[in-house]
This record gives structure tokens, sequence and C-alpha cells, in this order.
């Protein structure tokens, strides 16, 4: 399936459920809200989305914590939490959705390197959250596509009800 | 020249002026940022931008006029100047460029048929705004992506002083 194709899935599944998605973005940038805006309709399920490249504006129009961003980096399972749930507050929104990640070329690290990308769901009060290590696809736009499917996937997984969501729980 | 080709010449030129740019898109819904965001050391650059694909949103986050919302509609030049404007203010940024227009297939009116895209930027206290006439290209994804090409140039040229950014000045 394509990015395209789960963003296709997703709106259907939106739609059918009368609820509101928005979305947060670091590495991926705005690609998860263009394909979601790819989607003609998209319009009845998606209001907003922000993306919060730099880590002032993810504390600013989100309301990550400085503490988690300083303490954790931006690239963390915390913030990646944090940021979905800015989003659907912050936009009247029923879910949210985010991603934070290292999209590469440069700023990898040994404990974070090129493709370690978090993701994460907010949900009816819950939230869920994935690490994701993409370096094998080395190319930074690979990477941003195989996240946008992935956080759409999980989002999709757990409007869904699936079973294998309750280990992404947090 | 791509998409990507002009966000690259984008970027650069920003970053030898050393400027920051903020996005604001409706109709795009990401994509302007998605390619900016494509070119590596972009985060130089780029640090904000909102998908305000609501009226909602374009109020309550951009400080968009109910009252041109309503008199002129989301997709109009005043609509477009003031989502530039508000992308630069709201996100401390030095430049700001905004998309608002009607991809299809549906929603086209005989005064604003499918393909009638608004793009602006704003930099330096002062608006350029340019209406985009792109019905020819039928599929929403061309519009889209013709509308992100224009709107970089558009703001390409600006910054780079160019005789032809006057005929948009407003």
């Amino acid at each position: 399936m394509t990015p395209f194709e789960i963003a296709e899935k997703l709106v259907s599944k939106l739609d059918s459920m009368k609820l509101k998605i928005a979305t947060a973005e670091s590495c991926t940038g705005g690609m998860a809200a263009q394909y979601i805006t790819a989607v003609s309709g998209s319009s009845n399920v998606f209001e907003y989305g922000i993306i919060s490249y730099a880590n002032r504006i993810k504390a600013e129009k989100l309301g990550v914590s400085s503490d988690n961003l300083e303490r954790l980096g931006a690239v963390s399972a915390e913030v990646a939490k944090e940021m979905a749930k800015g989003a659907a507050i912050g936009g009247g929104a029923d879910v949210g959705v985010s991603t934070t990640g290292i999209a590469g070329p440069t700023g990898g690290t040994p404990e974070k390197p090129v493709g370690t990308v978090f993701i994460s769901v907010y949900y009816n009060g819950e939230s869920y959250v994935k690490k994701l290590e993409l370096g094998a696809l080395s190319e930074r736009q690979k990477i941003r596509e195989a996240s946008v499917f992935e956080v759409l996937n999980l989002c999709y997984l757990v409007l869904n009800g699936e079973e294998q969501i309750n280990k992404y729980r947090e």
C-alpha cells in the first residue's frame, strides 16, 4: 500500500466515524497533511495541521513541555505524544497524529541515528506511540515517506480498534 | 524546473540572506512545506508552517479577518495576503507565503472555478499576491503542485528583488 492509499483509507474511516483529525509534523514537514489533503473530500475530516520544525514552535504552538525538549530531546516518545495531543486539542479535533525524527542525511548521533523517528496518535484520551528505525532506507525523502505511511497506518489501526495497537498504548 | 528544484533555490537564497520563512496553506495542504523541508538543511530557514484548511483555523491561528472570509470568501486575494502575513508574524519569521484556492474536483463555482488559486508572499512589510487560473490542469494533485511551484517561485523573485514583482505588490 502507498502513503496515498493509506491516506484514502484513513479519510474514509474518519468520515464514517464523523471524526476530525489534526496533524503535528516535525521531520515529515507537512507530508502527512499533504497526503491527507490529496484525498478529495478530506475537508470533511481535516481542518488543521502544523509543522513544528523548531523546538520553540513545538513549545509555543503545541504546548510541548520545555523540560521534555531539553531532557529527552525533540526526537523522543514523550515529545511525539505531546505533539499529537497538542495538535488535536489546539485544533479542536478528535484525533491527533505526529512525527518527530531524524530524516538525515545530517543530524544523526550514536544514540539516535538517521532514521530514528517517533510517531504518535492521540484519540479518546489515549496516546499511542511507536519508535521507527528507518536508517536502512538511507534517503531523506524515503525516510519521510515511510514515517508518514506508518503514522497514518497506526491511526487507522487505532480507529479500527485492532488488537495490535495495545502494545503502542502509553 | 520542478517544485523541488525551486524549493532548493529558495532555501539557498533564504539561507544566504539569513532569513526565515513560514508557510500558511489551504488548498495545497502542507505540500509547500513538504517541498521546503525536502531540502536538507532547510531547518536553518524554516521553523513553522500551518495548514489552515478550515475558515475557523484561518481566523483563529492566522488572524484572518472573519469579515473578509464572509464577504470575499476564503479563496480571495485579501485572505491570501492575511494568511501569508499571519504565518510570518505568528511564527516569528521574516517571510510568509500562502496558498488558498479550489483544487477540485468539487467546490468550483462560475465565479471561482476549479483551479482558481490565490498565492501570496509577505516580506519586509510588503504583500505580493497573484491569482492563478489552473483549471486546464484538471487534476487535483496537478493543481496543487503548480500552486506550490508558483508560490515558491514568487517568493524567490521577491527576495531577488526582480522587476516583475512590482505588478503583484498590493
